[in-house]
């Protein structure tokens, strides 16, 4: 089956699961939750965690589609968070008016609260082995919390000096750790090695960052119907990216340079893990 | 030892965990989950966590204290996030000015996540059964999610019909289930019956109500001083409370009702329950 194809199939059973596990009950919360989750999410992270799980022998879905959903579940979190008026202060998301543009400030917060909150409880929902997802939950809170993606949103928002490695340090936080933890997430949860777990946190690293520094050169590059979101609003904020500090050419071939160095390693864990391979080279060349 | 010493002892117990597992390091996010989480707080719901672990014949701390100190870091997140401009924008907590008026609006968003987010990270921090450990997260989610504390306070914000069933539902949902949780949590992790976790919580919900019923009592007649966060504001914002509805003597004389039936429940769970029969009184009797 060709790349497209799987992904493909692999989003609509994430698809599925969204709709199940969060049925609209009518509720101004509910739907405001809603409202983002289904929003027209790629729904990278939770294929991830799919196509890791599966890579690294895990069988039956019960054991990681609820945790790969609860990664969909904090990364709308984290969005709708980050779009608020005190933060980045973004009006559209997904080419559609941000969360707090329709339901107000406070309910955005609190469907962001929530959508984190539930997000633990799906992981606790797998039917993987206890002692798995303690580890899971464990590493989910410390991706996420003081050390991890919030304080990366913290800095970013509150700045630091304009340099390379500060905004290394940012996409880090943001972003490479989350992609990377969403692979770890599938392996471990499939009961893989921790030899084989460090290798795909470190090529997922690479290719979280060859995703994010993609992502600083299509908000230079697109239109809003193509990117869903403001474009051109890092560069007007002078908000720290790859092409405001390297141009967009050179910005590019640092992500082609980490989807290089992503793919090297997933090619080397064995022929079951090419489709990461070719997934790498899509996150640093897809066009939204 | 009396009721008041054995709580001071099991607060200093708490203080020093939760010193423990949010050093200063200097940063700004650290300082602000540190500002609100160090601002006083009675330690109301891992006093009842360690309390009811015990009773229920809980040995080890290390078995309790971290997910007793993950109730605290949440309730400090939602009172973070309650008291922000787009929500119930309140300038003072516990006698300091509140979160946002000291690090910005942005930053008390992110101190609150950050807070909520590590916390269940210490609740996979602690050493009980890994099985435990998962119900214990899969009840937490519960309590505080979509259905929980964060649809109470959406509900609180978006209102409803000002009248004795809804004004009981906010209740439940941002308070009663919160602290009914607290105490079934340690019984839990001490590896309780079913049934006595069951009538635990019932009685916890009991309790919770008659503390909720105290504070909206304490909201009216207290100073600023004596009760640190802006008195009579419910009032004056025309909130839905218990005076409100039914003046302020019968609001105590019900405050009382409650805690009288969840006595006779701690009562009926043997001698070694008698503490919490005593802290029973405490919360619908207490100044602040």
């Amino acid at each position: 089956m060709d790349l497209v194809g799987l992904i493909e199939g692999k989003c609509r059973v994430i698809e599925a699961a969204l709709a199940q596990y969060l049925p609209d009950d009518g509720h101004t919360l509910t739907q405001a939750m809603r409202y983002s989750l289904f929003a027209g999410g790629k729904r990278l992270r939770p294929i991830l965690a799919l196509l890791a799980y599966e890579a690294a022998g895990g069988e039956e879905t019960d054991g990681i589609l609820p945790a790969a959903c609860a990664l969909e579940y904090v990364h709308t979190f984290t969005l709708i968070h980050d779009d608020l008026p005190s933060m980045d202060d973004d009006d559209f998301r997904r080419g559609k008016p941000s969360n707090h543009k329709v339901f107000g400030e406070g309910m955005a917060v609190l469907a962001g609260d929530a959508l984190m909150i539930d997000g633990f409880g799906l992981v606790a929902r797998s039917t993987a082995r206890p002692d798995l997802l303690n580890r899971v939950l464990a590493e989910f809170s410390r991706i996420l919390g003081a050390r991890g993606v919030t304080r990366g949103q913290a800095d970013d928002l509150y700045g630091g000096e304009v340099n390379p490695k500060f905004l290394r340090h940012i996409h880090l936080r943001k972003t490479a750790l989350f992609i990377s933890f969403s692979m770890r997430l599938g392996a471990i949860l499939a009961g893989a090695q921790d030899e084989l777990i460090d290798s795909l946190g470190w090529a997922g690293i690479l290719a979280g960052m060859g995703f994010q520094v993609r992502d600083d050169v299509l908000d230079v590059t697109s239109s809003l119907k193509e990117l869903g979101k403001t474009p051109g609003k890092d560069e007007a904020e002078d908000k720290l990216t790859y092409p405001a500090l390297y141009g967009l050419q050179r910005s590019q071939h640092i992500a082609e340079g980490y989807a290089r160095r992503a793919r090297r390693i997933f090619a080397g864990l064995g022929p079951q893990w090419s489709v990461l391979v070719d997934l790498t080279d899509y996150l640093v060349d897809r066009r939204r």
